[in-house]
């Protein structure tokens, strides 16, 4: 690996190769007892609190040129910076305790534009129940935020990627593709709605969501689609040993995002292999179905299979076509290893 | 405030500023009970997790070109990262129990310099019989590593930057101003040993020391000396409402750092006003001294005075000198506001 860059061996590899230094070679976490989850496999990492709880916690770096397009409003870059941390921590069926927020911005930054993005996390935070605890402050020449949530789930409602088993249903809470479709209306300079940028925006943590799904007891495993909904069913599948059939005319698009994508090919781009939704990704028992359907905006899209069978999509003439491992990485490697 | 930029308040200003944003009008945090110490008034926040126990919480962003000097390793730049945040839970008396790094690197970056990284990282953490449980990956045109480190301390061990009072007794463990040598020598371009520059490129958090000395009952403040000496004096006093007399015979220093120093001013300035060390500042009660005396490399270096007698430095000739508010202060201010 001597020279190797990591940009050519992409973000997944990356965490793999690291988990490993942080590990003991015989597979458990070095140092301590009481880690259930450690670094690499899911949403967050998981500590034992010895009572009847554990504790979640998720820690995520953004910057300007990557992750705030020229659009955004200072105070939309502090929701985003909380969001996609409590995202995270709701896909872990957690409650969220608490925030940290570093802050990394040049020297000549106003202090209007500061207050704007504490603002904006603060509303973040309160809108799921918790506060900004805590955080650090230092110039950089870029500015960049690095969150951190912390929350707290009861052991026995803890919802990880792994647990999902064949047969179950395949569901995803509000639409897919809308976060992917705002940023091509930007990049294209093309109108669209308010609904639409703010999916990319302003996403909203389904903390509330995750809470009554995980105290249902019919969720088997739960994620968020952060990375885009192929990525997301990817690493579902890797952790639980699954393979998935989804029905493409079952997928939750906006009817304006419909509309916008201009061809087929590109609405399964919006829908499948785009980032930012921030939505939730579910496996649920088939015969426990009644007890999440009134829950939320919860729609089925697929289920499912053994593992040998793949990530498939079904499209409307009932051709299988499969899902490809592409979505938004970090680090993006020039050729993904499809069989990891 | 409108048009004023982040560089003419400082850091500490603008953490009131945001602290404000974070908190309800009536000056508890908003959102959520719990928070038994909210943003900007200590080493860690600290959450109430309900039994015997508090959850202690901080977060620390370090960069290439304020963080790491070019002289340091990546391993060391890695053991630094987990280094500033362990202290941080050592400053609580708390027992580490995680830690979760966000990393940003250039896309070019060499495999063989993040394994290097992560090991650095693993070996402090395991170093204060902790690991890394999680982090994040993230491209950034400047190297730039955000550590969130998580810590856990009995109610009735935990030490905060309030609690100490007059009469009550000033210690250090280890050296002061062993860092601030080692930059100036890197900057100088003069030859130091390599205890004097690991000072700087390996700071030791003080983990077993500061449980120790927790479980003593008889220490009644401690924070960490990481921007400096005489920045400390000034957070402690605000926080605990004393003054303090330090007499410069007493301060632990080198005796390297002494000669390197080319006079008394330098040494001063060295002793006081550079950050880097992570030592331990305790104030203790000076009935209970006999209970932490055989604990650590422990010093008394002054004693906890009225908070109007000020903070003051006794000269080996019995001078007092008013201590300085400066050390090491991110966002620099172009004044400092002595009066706060």
């Amino acid at each position: 690996m001597k020279n190797t860059k990591v940009s050519s061996v992409g973000e997944r590899a990356l965490i793999s190769i690291l988990s490993e230094i942080f590990k003991a070679p015989d597979g458990r976490e070095k140092g301590q007892e009481g880690i259930l989850i450690g670094a690499g496999s899911d949403d967050c990492a998981v500590l034992d609190l010895k009572g009847e709880d554990c504790l979640v916690v998720t820690t995520d770096m953004l910057h300007r040129t990557t992750d705030f397009p020229e659009e955004m409003t200072p105070w939309q870059m502090g929701w985003m910076s909380a969001a996609v941390n409590l995202s995270d921590i709701a896909a872990m069926g957690a409650e969220p305790i608490g925030l940290v927020m570093a802050i990394g911005m040049p020297a000549d930054t106003e202090i209007a534009f500061v207050e704007a993005l504490a603002k904006g996390m603060q509303a973040c935070a309160e809108f799921c129940g918790t506060t900004i605890i805590g955080g650090d402050l230092d110039t950089h020449a870029e500015l960049t935020i690095t969150g951190t949530a912390l929350g707290r789930v009861k052991k026995d409602q803890l919802l990880l990627r792994r647990g999902a088993r064949p047969g179950d249903l395949v569901c995803v809470t509000g639409y897919t593709g809308s976060a992917g479709a705002a940023l091509e209306a930007l990049q294209s300079r093309k109108p669209v709605s308010e609904t639409v940028l703010n999916a990319l925006f302003e996403p909203v943590p389904r903390t509330k969501e995750a809470r009554m799904l995980a105290e249902s007891g019919a969720v088997t495993s739960m994620m968020d689609t952060s990375d885009g909904l192929a990525m997301s069913l990817y690493d579902f599948s890797r952790q639980s040993r699954v393979g998935f059939r989804v029905r493409e005319n079952a997928l939750p698009i906006l009817v304006e995002v419909r509309k916008f994508a201009s061809n087929p090919d590109k609405l399964r781009e919006f829908a499948l292999y785009t980032g930012g939704d921030f939505e939730l990704l579910i496996t649920i028992d088939p015969q426990k179905i009644k007890k999440v359907q009134n829950i939320c905006n919860l729609v089925v899209i697929g289920e499912c299979t053994k593992y040998e069978a793949g990530i498939v999509l079904e499209s409307p003439e009932c051709n299988l076509i499969t899902i490809e491992q592409r979505g938004y990485q970090q680090l993006k490697a020039e050729a993904v290893d499809r069989s990891s």
